[in-house]
């Protein structure tokens, strides 16, 4: 029998999520002290169930323990299994000392969290160094992709769509999409010099200019990318772009900013954010489903 | 060889620290991303020495990844220890379920933080339910008590103190301080009805009227229990109190609030605060220094 149950700020996700897959939904209630420690008390029976605690992992830092401290109560009361659905995941991006003293942040935050969780479902985390999240995490791990959700919406709504991805790494992925949405594609080059600043190099694109440009991305933070190469395809002719990205995590003024740039900002709702239009419910309700077929626990 | 290094916040007493035993002090970097993910780097050759990380744990969630990650990163970069010195040790008050569903966090944190360090050293911790921290951690602990140090300090600076403990859980604690000061003591009842509220029932102290009111705690964070005893005692006819803690946490206004209920307030350095004026330096450094020889690492 399986519970969702929502950490602070996951509360829609986790609704949705629920009544997708006709699961219970459960509760929990927390706060800090006044010494600003953190109060987590599971409100709703998990024993017997399988949990999954709905938790996107933006500014992972101030919440972390409070996830820990949940998982830890779900498991002491009696959840069957403990597991983790985090539509975007943390900690990725620091896969390796680039200079020497650094931690390398993904193997630590991967072992905590496989420490506490059975299974992590998350969408399209940032894998450029680890072939894949079991080559960094010890627990059971579900990646899924919203290149065709991506791919769908742009084919659904845009009018010849021309599809721009930010840097070579890019290149399969921004490629599938394009596949799927029936659309000719190109990848810049980014050079990054900074972690607020990049330089954008766009391939020669005149044939298309007769094409409304998408730039898509994996994750939004500072915005600089999508910034720089809107700025470079204005240069161009072309039209104000459209960005479409999976993890809306828009750091301090980047929002704002991509926005006087763009003719429109789509995400997912892997992050919440006023820009979400393409929701992740549907794939992921149908992996839970799936692997409680798998499991033999229907 | 024995390397002291940093956590942001503890830099002056990890340099006392290092200084009081004539240990290498180290020093790491640490800031945020623009997506609010935090950076560590160890600035200090770690390798080879045996590290103790100095981080006081008030507040602890915010930068409880950065210091999980500058530990992992010691280990990987070749220290021979990774050890902990947290004057405050965060989590031991929620120490048992009191309500269906809560989180036992002392037992996640303990679980935690025994994962990364050899050892923790600490001041004072709040053991209320577990007799000792090896019930709760599974690395190894050394708890060191500051109530010598709180005792001299108010035999050396108060004439006649009469020395006031919160709660009947305290007696012990109270008397010996009152025992090493050469004062008479007494302690109060406690009935706690929320968070912040409480209520505080003096015994008969008419005998001391002539003597300065001293009231000790260890920990002190909404303030509310030392001022409900501040007002409890000037309705008997006392002056203002002293009040001297060993953690000062002083939430929101707490310290303002207490400060205008109370003629000084006094705290060790265990958390920088401004009230700061008995030292945990030398204590802590011949801690450290007994567990070298103990080591046989001299």
């Amino acid at each position: 029998m399986r519970m969702i149950v929502p950490m602070p700020g996951n509360e829609n996700f986790a609704e949705s999520l629920a009544r997708a897959g006709g699961w219970e939904l459960g509760h929990l209630e927390m706060r800090r002290f006044p010494d600003q420690e953190s109060y987590v008390r599971l409100l709703s029976e998990v024993r017997g169930r399988s949990v999954d605690l709905v938790c996107s992992l933006v500014r992972p830092d101030a919440g972390f323990l409070g996830l820990m401290f949940a998982a830890d109560a779900a498991r002491e009361l009696g959840a069957t299994r403990v597991n983790l659905v985090a539509p975007y995941l943390a900690y990725m991006r620091q896969d390796s000392r680039f200079q020497p003293g650094e931690a390398v942040t993904s193997r630590t935050f991967a072992r905590l969290l496989s420490g506490s969780f059975d299974k992590i479902t998350t969408v399209d985390p940032h894998l450029h160094r680890y072939p894949t999240l079991a080559d960094l995490y010890t627990a059971r791990t579900l990646v899924l992709h919203a290149a065709p959700l991506l791919a769908d919406w742009i084919g659904a709504e845009i009018a010849k769509p021309l599809i721009i991805g930010p840097d070579v790494e890019s290149e399969q992925w921004v490629s599938s999409v394009a596949g799927r949405a029936g659309a000719p594609h190109a990848v810049a080059r980014k050079i990054r010099r900074g972690d607020r600043e990049v330089e954008i190099v766009l391939p020669d694109l005149s044939e298309w200019l007769d094409h409304q440009p998408v730039l898509i991305d994996d994750i939004c933070s500072s915005g600089r990318t999508l910034i720089e190469a809107a700025s470079e395809l204005r240069l161009r002719g072309f039209p104000c772009p459209i960005c479409v990205v999976v993890h809306a995590l828009f750091s301090d003024d980047a929002y704002k900013m991509l926005a006087e740039a763009s003719a429109r900002i789509v995400s997912t709702d892997a992050v919440s954010h006023p820009s979400n239009a393409i929701t992740l419910v549907p794939m992921i309700a149908e992996s839970l489903e799936c692997s409680e077929f798998s499991q033999g626990r229907v």
